[in-house]
């Protein structure tokens, strides 16, 4: 997500200098090698000091955590941004740990990858896709971070942290914990020689990087329970009408999903 | 799939002669405007009588229901095929209900769409996917529906009954269960203005027919049922490893999943 930002940014703005911040000496060699960014470092203090835009491209309870390294070394006025899919906690953190001089400004851009890793990176992740803004649509920082999305092509909406979880929560945290769930179902050496698409579709993220996904799914865990145990009753419901053979049932059932989707369809990207 | 079948053998095999059957009078209005079928019939015993190879295109159970309004009419050595989703319940009611002197063969095309009706056929929809024969592959019937398939640009296993119904529980029933429950969890009102491709993604199938799926549900209900009671549990370890905060093991589940991911991947059609 990172390095597709880089890419992005550098595109659109050939003239403004993109660094990258590397924790370990083998990404900081990656990285270097790559040559996606105008300046690699790994001393973070320098890097914040001299930094008007800071994007926060980690794991959410890394962006909590970085918050704290970052905070002293930050510019009068500088723009502290996240990309994290969850973000009322991150919102919290940020009032907690940023001083009160810069501005912070939730993001979430609506995309993604189930390929993790700079290698991976391409500037036309972002393009024709939203990205919701938690923050204030007042703040010029938010202002200007819409600016920008907006000029990497991308719809920004503007929705509070609190909905913005439970939004995500349904349209995405849930279908993740679901693709998960049901590669995990697969037993090896039971197995087509060729796997049917809708097989495939619902288990593409199930590829997701584990590391960021137990950050989504803790960080919003009230959402995510919730949302789950609706899901299972859904299911639960069919299985009793297969168990007792109930057709009619099933076949309102469905029709009832038909219809739902039917309507959904105007609202996929 | 019965147009979309009709429009592909036409196409490779233009000297043939494809009919069709039309139970209700709209239909056949219908399939005479769209011109998928060198003839179109209200008379089934006709159109059998004259048949060599019936295709039943039709839910499970109707597929078994005309088992019996067929079988009086079928000629000596005629070929008899079905594409339904389950197998071992229709194999059985052939071998009770079909006369001794024609051959049953029960084919599986694993491909489709969420779009219903012979207005939405196309002649390309088999083309490079697997189709499933669940009858001996000594059998001279089964010989020829191969050559058929494989003529029409698909591959062509042979899978019994029995087997073919338990894979396809897991690669096949089950998602459509957890498309069907996915968007059924989706209230009318919460809904972001444009939902992710991941969301997308695992709710395209739940447009799929309330008709075909109850049937599909119903026939393979033990498979069915056991392989949802497994897919709960998978997502309940989830869920307990959120509630109690297990980073570490939701990591752990995740990394799981993403190594039997990368394994599935190369038999993705």
């Amino acid at each position: 997500m990172g390095g597709s930002l880089a890419l992005a940014i550098k595109e659109k703005y050939p003239r403004v200098s993109v660094w990258g911040f590397a924790r370990k000496e083998s990404t900081f060699r990656k990285l270097s090698r790559l040559k996606l960014l105008d300046r690699v470092e790994r001393d973070l203090a320098g890097l914040v000091r001299d930094s008007d835009i800071v994007i926060m491209a980690l794991p959410v309870y890394s962006v909590i955590e970085y918050f704290k390294k970052i905070a002293p070394h930050l510019k009068k006025g500088a723009i502290v941004t996240d990309i994290g899919s969850s973000k009322a906690l991150i919102e919290t953190a940020a009032k907690k740990t940023l001083p009160a001089y810069v501005h912070f400004v939730g993001s979430h851009p609506l995309c993604g990858s189930e390929k993790n890793g700079a290698e991976f990176a391409r500037a036309t992740l972002y393009k024709n896709t939203l990205c919701v803004i938690t923050s204030s649509k007042k703040d010029i920082g938010a202002q200007k971070i819409k600016k920008i999305w907006t000029a990497l092509g991308v719809k920004v909406i503007f929705v509070p942290s609190v909905l913005h979880d439970k939004l995500l929560s349904l349209f995405s945290h849930l279908p993740h914990m679901v693709s998960f769930a049901l590669t995990s179902s697969v037993s090896p050496g039971r197995l087509l020689p060729i796997i049917p698409a809708s097989f495939k579709e619902l288990t593409r993220i199930s590829g997701s990087s584990a590391e960021v996904w137990a950050d989504i799914f803790l960080s919003n865990k009230r959402n995510i329970l919730h949302d789950t145990a609706q899901f299972i009753k859904n299911i639960q419901v069919f299985q009793r009408a297969i168990q007792v053979g109930d057709r009619k049932k099933i076949i309102r059932y469905i029709g009832r999903v038909n219809r739902a989707h039917k309507k959904l369809i105007h609202y996929y990207s």
